[in-house]
């Protein structure tokens, strides 16, 4: 396919040594020609080498920076296209005067994933690798990043294409035998049909097992702390963040703002929903009952519910018990370190088999057991395992939902006695679901709305 | 020189297409070659290209990144070592794991700005190439960076050592005089030292004129908002940040967060002080005082001074007035969309030869006006040409003005009578203060503390 020339900063935006601006597009060599002075033109440079040069405003005949400029030819590029990566110094107002002068000179700003979008529409790589692609930039855990790289690597696209495979072998025999009822070929009869069918449906069924956890260390699990007033959950959070440090304060200098609300317990990303929300649900229940209280808190994914061992317990504990009744939650008995006066039997009976924990926070006491709570809650170790394809996308979940009900609604209709060519509507409806997921047969409209998710100049 | 091989990552951290970790030292590429898998070795790959593989944690076996890597051989490389940038996907974890991976296989961590130190240490720039380096990353303004640009190129460091040169000759003749009378040379007589110290006198004045500017661009001029509660103080602030939208927000997608306390006003950066202060100011006289509040202020480099239209002056205003006697002042009358109390006559009696603006901010009126002002108060158009070289360095700023004292100390001595071999050393010690610029004789703990000011991997 042809398109016009593109141009974006590809590196993140800030105070950095270098910056990337990044020209994607049949011109993007020229276009690069027309701001750069070095010893040769890139146009005389061979693909894949690195020159260093000065760019220069055309009009002005003025110095604008100095750079290394590397020159990537189609087809073996992230696009497929002629590539030019302008390195420069990585002071947002340097870069940002390298994009405008790649613009003023022929190129037009790529919308956000505008490069990944022709390295699928090019064919480099298919939609569940290109969303794969945006998911391991936004990875906040090793276990994320891992999750991703799979994608990216095609792994969940393999697995797909067999689905699909055995599925288009189902449609072109059931067509040969309408067609060709006199033809020698392998005859359809519901039972076969039915046994290629349970098939999909059980590798189906063994990609959405992942799901649940794919999802949660994708998107992090939402998480809430609750409790009466003075129980201890400030220190609970305190306790969460400063052993979990966040993710990736191991780089000196890095900021953490972007990523504070999250914190890593044993691999399980918990994404602590706007702390200063968290500290004014103490008296949520008091304030808005134990219904409404239920609809705030229907989004978390984990409560974490702590109580006082140094006191009685009121009617308000067990009011949030009533609450979170049907939740993931981890029961917090905290201040063991105080005389006790809370009625631990009660405790663990209105808990029924949801997992409690004693702490002693202002002693660090106890941490590493609910840590281990967390752990269990969600993995039980199941996620050690590498090798594992997980789906972790939304979209990709949905759709694998959707294909699973369909190929289900086939075996329905076969065991009905629905004649084969009707129930073969289904099957290749489950086949073009499947497609989806891996951009085959996507709409325009779908693809400019999962693009526009990406970050600019990827 | 032989240093041992360090790694950063060198670009800005947070959500990017591209992130870059760069490894400089001899061993560069063989540690790269350590985690790097790809059709060739790096050491096999030829300099200044580009090769795509995967990298590898050489302990697990298994898959970290995928990753287009450059190798860059020396002496033509940034810090004129070996170079490896390592080009992968821009996330936080992923920078992070591919910077981990060069740190557990043999490369240390870089110190801020050790990238830039070696190049200066390798004798790739001088130290005030160095210093251009980092305004040029954190440049907020066009005319920063050009600034900054001639500053990495070379400019100040020639006309510095035309100086030092000069300075060097007229020590030599006086030696030679002093060491061979009968020698032939060029009598070193009073007069002719006097007409050289004389010709550097006048460069360096010239250089010092362009610093108060020069400081300015470089810095930002940090600017106070001051007057009476509900003057518009707030609405000042507001339509200077809106009418000047910070300095980068062209590149869609770019937080403003860093910058936010930086407009640019027709060329001139101001560093708007502290919004939260600048609200807080409006009682600050009556609070503690005409002196106290002339310390609070004394930093500010220009206040804009705030009075109402619609109201008669009051006691504060003059005491305002008083405050800022000495200072850079510009003078705003607000609410012309009111009927006038104040008396305007008094007004300009007051402002003396500071310019009065008339405003109606919240009709927009007289914004204009107001940013002529300040752009008349710093420059009066006098940063317009491109070709002067600028001193913007607080640094260089402190050694030329020493250099100046310290040489017109050796014509007083020659006027003075002084014998030539004494005042020579003062000649020498000029060229020695001069050197300090250029990093020339410049002491090893100094470079310390420039170069940790420098961004992580730089």
């Amino acid at each position: 396919m042809e398109f016009d020339t593109i141009s974006a900063v590809s590196t993140a935006l800030g105070e950095g040594a270098i910056g990337i601006v990044r020209l994607s597009g049949d011109q993007a060599i020229e276009i690069a020609d027309r701001i750069y002075k070095g010893k040769n033109t890139l146009k005389e440079t061979p693909s894949h080498t690195i020159v260093y040069g000065h760019l220069i405003d055309p009009k002005t005949n003025q110095r604008v920076e100095e750079a290394m400029v590397s020159v990537l030819r189609a087809p073996k590029t992230f696009t497929r296209e002629d590539v030019v990566e302008i390195n420069c110094h990585g002071g947002i107002m340097s870069v940002n005067r390298v994009l405008q002068l790649t613009l003023t000179n022929g190129a037009r700003l790529a919308e956000p994933g505008e490069f990944t979008k022709r390295a699928f529409l090019n064919g480099r790589i298919d939609l569940s690798q290109a969303e794969g692609v945006m998911d391991l930039i936004r990875a906040k855990t090793d276990k994320a990043m891992n999750i991703a790289l799979n994608q990216v690597e095609g792994r969940l696209s393999k697995k797909i294409s067999i689905l699909r495979q055995a599925l288009l072998e189902t449609v072109a025999n059931v067509e040969v035998n309408i067609d060709y009822p006199e033809y020698d070929a392998e005859t359809m009869t519901h039972e076969l049909l039915k046994s290629k069918a349970s098939f999909v449906i059980e590798e189906i069924n063994s990609l959405l097992q992942t799901a649940e956890q794919g999802k949660i260390v994708r998107e992090g699990l939402s998480t809430v702390i609750i409790g009466r007033p003075n129980v201890g959950k400030s220190s609970l959070l305190n306790s969460l963040v400063h052993e979990n440090k966040a993710i990736v304060t191991d780089i000196p200098g890095t900021t953490r703002d972007v990523i504070e609300e999250y914190v890593n317990v044993r691999g399980v990303p918990l994404r602590l929903v706007d702390t200063a929300g968290i500290r004014e649900t103490e008296d949520i229940v008091e304030r808005i009952g134990v219904e409404r209280s239920r609809q705030v808190l229907k989004d978390a994914e984990l409560l974490l519910l702590v109580l006082n061992y140094g006191e009685e317990l009121s009617k308000e504990d067990e009011a949030l018990f009533e609450v979170v009744e049907k939740m993931n939650v981890i029961v917090i008995v905290n201040k063991t370190d105080q005389e006790q006066k809370i009625d631990m039997e009660k405790v663990y009976q209105l808990a029924a088999s949801k997992p409690v924990i004693t702490t002693a926070l202002i002693e660090d006491k106890g941490v590493e057991e609910l840590e281990q709570a967390i752990s269990d809650l969600f993995f039980a170790g199941r996620l050690e395992a590498e090798d594992v394809t997980y789906v972790s996308n939304s979209r990709h979940i949905a759709l694998l939902e959707l294909a699973k009900s369909t190929i289900e609604d086939a075996v329905q209709a076969i065991e009905d006695g629905v004649p084969i060519d009707l129930v073969q509507i289904d099957i290749t409806k489950t086949w073009e679901l499947l497609g989806e997921i891996i951009g085959d047969s996507v709409q325009e409209s779908l693809l400019d709305q999962l693009f526009s998710q990406f970050c600019l100049g990827k």
